[in-house]
């Protein structure tokens, strides 16, 4: 496994292989490698000739107070794992690589990026598009992966794609879950035990929506209502966002009529955690 | 030469030359092309194998009251004038296949694109550093070349490359003049006769800074005081903004000891018309 640092060596990596005609999948991460990441490194070696990982805790996509500095770092793991996993590539840029001196210009997504995540974190959104912006443009990638677990970003990065004519594939891998059901996140590490607990009422609420979705319900109300007594139960929870959406521009459902993105943020203790499902989608579609 | 109007057919064409190892130069205009756009064309061909003409007029770059509806449009002349100057291929996408439905992705620049020509065309830079990008995705090209007389969006270019690591290497192509001194511009077309022959008060005053600087003046209010007075004698002429500033952040400087961007812009009756001089640069730097 080639490992570089600099984000002008990794370019010409990338040149170097797209000459020779070398099919090159990126999987970009913040490190602090679990299943979820190296299912997307599997998916991206599947689809290409060689995978690169990078690992950048990328700080334009943090606002002021989050855990940017307490994010969990372990480059040696990371290394490892990917090595295991068949990575060809690490890429690992400083931040003073990657932002430089009077850094002044962003990519901003206007539309799909203003709720869910983007209202109580307005300026995530335009960090993440800017970095994958950046990312693109170094590593060259014929294809990207991201997770699903991330739903408002993967939807977002598509349309910079389009928007952008990026020549860029983009896929998205499923949700990777831990045994009882939590899905699969860095931040997972920031709970204790009690909070590892409570955090799985957020997969509780989900699979709730989907049985009574299966049986029937259609009004995105009584879908919230039902999630929101659920979550509600647990003391160490407080709830962000449950959202069911139009799938194909985040806006807000009355009726499920159509795709829709059911996805939750909660706060369980001092953790914000993320879930989500897809509803309403036939199961070749998704 | 080969024309291509829809995005996705360019972007093949680029890939497959990419994969040939062919080198791709590609000149960014909107269109009405003359003298200062095929000596862009020249510099294209001299760099790589191929030259792209780009022809389209960017809407997201034109205010609300601005010129787009009006703005000069010949596209069989355009054709002729790039065959002509050895344009390998013509891309002149539609508005509609560049912009699709719900568009919400922009490349905005946060700090060059303030003053200048931004300060009285807020949104302009941004439509500028989109398009660009998406005319770099399209077209990848190894060069892109763009002319000095807009040298406000030839630094926030430049910015963009690096902010966001295009593998694109930019050149600035000097300002081409009419005999009389009059910088080329497709706006020029606009003028009456006697607004045309108002119009070299902007490359009057220019060459007075030029001449004023070389005799020792450093102080910009002294240069800038001089320009002002030449322009105000001519009744058809308003001022937008006389600015000497420095050449790397474009702020203003109070004494020209560093490299020195001199620009003007204005109005001469409706047209609105810039053009500029860099100040305090070695022959050999520029």
């Amino acid at each position: 496994m080639k490992v570089f640092a600099e984000p002008d060596d990794m370019q010409a990596e990338s040149l170097r292989l797209r000459r020779e005609g070398v099919r090159i999948g990126l999987v970009p991460t913040m490190g602090y490698l679990h299943e979820g990441h190296l299912s997307l490194v599997r998916i991206a070696r599947e689809h290409c000739d060689v995978a690169v990982v990078s690992v950048f805790v990328n700080p334009t996509q943090f606002g002021p107070g989050e855990d940017l500095d307490s994010y969990p770092r372990d480059f040696e793991r990371d290394r490892r794992l990917c090595e295991q996993a068949g990575t060809a590539i690490l890429f690992c840029p400083s931040a003073d690589s990657m932002y430089r001196p009077a850094h002044s210009v962003y990519v901003q997504e206007e539309s799909l990026s203003r709720g869910l995540c983007g209202a109580s974190r307005p300026t995530h959104f335009c960090g993440v598009t800017t970095v994958v912006a950046k990312l693109f443009n170094i590593v060259l990638p014929h294809v990207a992966v991201f997770g699903r677990k991330d739903a408002q970003q993967a939807r977002i990065l598509e349309r910079m794609v389009r928007d952008l004519n990026f020549p860029v594939r983009l896929l998205v891998g499923p949700i990777v879950r831990e045994p009882d059901g939590l899905a699969m996140s860095s931040r997972n590490r920031y709970l204790s035990p009690r909070e590892r607990r409570d955090a799985l009422c957020l997969r509780k609420a989900l699979l709730e929506t989907e049985r009574l979705y299966g049986e029937g319900e259609r009004s995105a109300a009584a879908l919230r209502a039902r999630m929101e007594t659920i979550i509600r139960q647990v003391d160490s929870a407080t709830i962000d966002y449950l959202a069911v959406v139009d799938y194909e521009n985040l806006q807000p459902l009355e009726t499920v009529d159509r795709p829709a993105l059911v996805a939750v943020a909660a706060r369980v203790g001092a953790t914000r955690l993320i879930d989500n499902t897809l509803i309403g989608i036939e199961e070749n579609e998704e």
